[in-house]
Formats: structure tokens, C-alpha cells, sequence
């Protein structure tokens, strides 16, 4: 295998791995032998498991979404929703996710690589949609980004993990109306 | 010990070995052991370990919030989004709900089980919220509670358990005033 594909195949196995069995239970070996690699391939680019996991999972929660400017804050909002409900309900996201989440509770070392992954990508989000909105008049000049975060992807992340109700075209559009509702809504 | 005190002390001995060892870990000879009962008691109780955690689980998660009327739904929003960060924020709570959530996503019978509990309660609560509201002219007739819910607690649990950031009054303020505007917003 080339140098690059080697690369790729430990962070499949990883991800794979860690929606199978877990952080606590995730070995070395085991991602070696499912990348069909030798353990020194790892060692070569990590010095152990926690920076090893840490950096192939923040690096994919830094991966910019792509987001077209669809002319309105309502279909921006919709649009991203739409993205991010599809990416919470993957197979390998929704096992991930809320084992990493358990991790963060007992190790500040995993809560704050997570936190610091999410926020840049977060911020980045919200500061578009948000100038969007407001160049076009939509929102009030300085509505705060990070109050849009947490309206945007919050009822999206309960419903899907919490509540585990269904995620349709309809609540996506009354969901998108009602936050854009909230963010007229909150005093700047 | 009496056989209430003997409960009570199980009760404790679970949530306490939940938050430490989490769901995976937990032995019925621990919480014997830190309970100071014999595992007779917890057996005449409970069947098993997973019958165990999710009856004394669904008791609390189904425990009422009281919540008066404070005679303005920005008001009540307040209040119960004040208990509701500071219930979520509990030592033990902090531990024992991302762990859960993520035994949850392994097993469909916690998922279940976590789910039944804790949308009795939550629908419950926006009910009244939203009811109080509705006659108080204060939001449209025919309010979706369901997208109430995940409005009032989204947000919430998406900034404690993922953004990570501190909540004050400030910012209940500012969110309570945003759900409100989005509940006005949004399509009945």
C-alpha cells in the first residue's frame, strides 16, 4: 500500500472500530488488523491511542460543510439542517457520537480536543449564515453566533438523540421557521 | 435496615457506581457491596442488572418538576430552563446521561426504556407551558408541545454537553426570550 492509502485505511478501521466497540474498549491491534497493517504503521504516526483517535476524529469534525447561499435565511438554515440531521443519523456517527460524549464526561482530555474541534467548525457555520442574514436584512445586526449554534443544532441533536423521534421535510421547514423566529426574537 | 431504607440505599449505590464505572461496568456485587446489603436484596428486587438500572433510571427521569406559574411564558421558560441547566450540571447527572446515551445507541432496550420515561415527562411539561401560554394569549392556538420540547431543552443540552460553554442568567434570559420568539414564529 502506498504511504497515503495506509493513512486512509487506519482511519476507516478506526472509525470502525470505534462504532463497533467503543473508545474504552478500542485496541491498537485491533484497528492494525482490520487496516490490515502492522502496528508499527501506527506507532509511526501516533504515540498512542488517545492522540491517534483525537486526531482522525477532529479532523473530521473540522471538514467544511458545504453550504450554498440559498438567497434566504429560512433555506439556509433548512439546507444545513437537512445536512446535519443526515450526517447525525449515519450508521457510524450515531454510534460515535454519544460514546465520545461518555468518554468527554470522565476524561477533560477528550472533552476539550472535542470542544475545540467542534467550535472552530461551529463558529465558522453560524458566522456565515448568521452575516448572511443580516446583509440581506434579515436578522438584527448583532445577533450572537453562538446563541444561533446552539438553536440551530440543539432541538436537531435532541430530537435525534434524546427524544428519538422522526426527522421529516416538515419539521426541518418548521423547525427552520420557528429558529429564525427565536434569533428575530433574541435581543442582541 | 428497613425495607424502604434498604431501597433507598440501593437506589444510591446504583446512581453512584453509574456515574463512577458507568452502565458497562457496573456489578451487581458493587452496588451490594457500596449499598451495605447483600445481593439477596437486590435480586428479590430486581432480576437482572439492566431491570435494576432502568427502574430506579425511569423513577427519577420521570420525577414531576414543580413548576409554578410565574404568570408569563418568557417567565416560566426562565424557571424551568434555570432547573433544568443546574439538574443537568449535577455531579451525577453530568456523568450518568452521556454514558446512558451511549449505551442507548448500542442497545435498543435502554434506548427504549430511556425514551418511554423521558418523553412522558417532557410532554407533560411542555403541555402545561405551552397551555398556560396559549391562554394567556401569549402564543397561537394549536402550539406543537412536541417542537416545544425540543426547543426549551435543545438548545440547553447541546451548549452544557457539546460547546461546553458556562450558562448564566444572562443567557437564560436571551434564550428564553428566543423560544419564545420561535414558538410565535413557527407554523402550528
Amino acid at each position: 500500500m502506498l504511504r497515503g492509502d495506509i493513512t486512509v485505511a487506519i482511519r476507516n478501521a478506526v472509525m470502525n472500530e470505534l462504532a463497533e466497540v467503543g473508545y474504552g474498549r478500542l485496541s491498537i491491534e485491533a484497528v492494525a488488523r482490520r487496516a490490515g497493517v502492522g502496528k508499527t504503521a501506527i506507532y509511526r504516526r501516533w504515540s498512542n491511542k488517545l492522540e491517534m483517535v483525537m486526531e482522525i476524529v477532529s479532523d473530521i469534525a473540522e471538514r467544511k460543510v458545504p453550504l450554498p447561499d440559498t438567497g434566504s435565511f429560512a433555506g439556509d438554515l433548512q439546507l444545513l439542517m437537512f445536512i446535519v440531521s443526515k450526517a447525525l443519523q449515519h450508521r457510524i456517527a450515531s454510534q460515535i457520537i454519544p460514546d465520545l460524549m461518555a468518554e468527554a464526561a470522565r476524561n477533560p482530555q477528550i472533552a476539550e480536543t472535542l470542544q475545540g474541534a467542534l467550535r472552530t467548525q461551529q463558529q465558522a457555520l453560524a458566522e456565515k449564515l448568521v452575516g448572511q442574514a443580516v446583509t440581506r436584512g434579515e436578522l438584527p445586526e448583532g445577533t450572537d453566533p453562538k446563541l444561533a449554534v446552539d438553536l440551530m443544532l440543539g432541538p436537531l441533536y435532541w430530537r435525534l438523540a434524546i427524544s428519538r423521534d422522526p426527522i421529516g421535510d416538515e419539521y426541518l421547514e418548521q423547525l427552520a421557521a420557528a429558529v429564525t423566529g427565536a434569533l428575530k426574537a433574541a435581543r442582541p
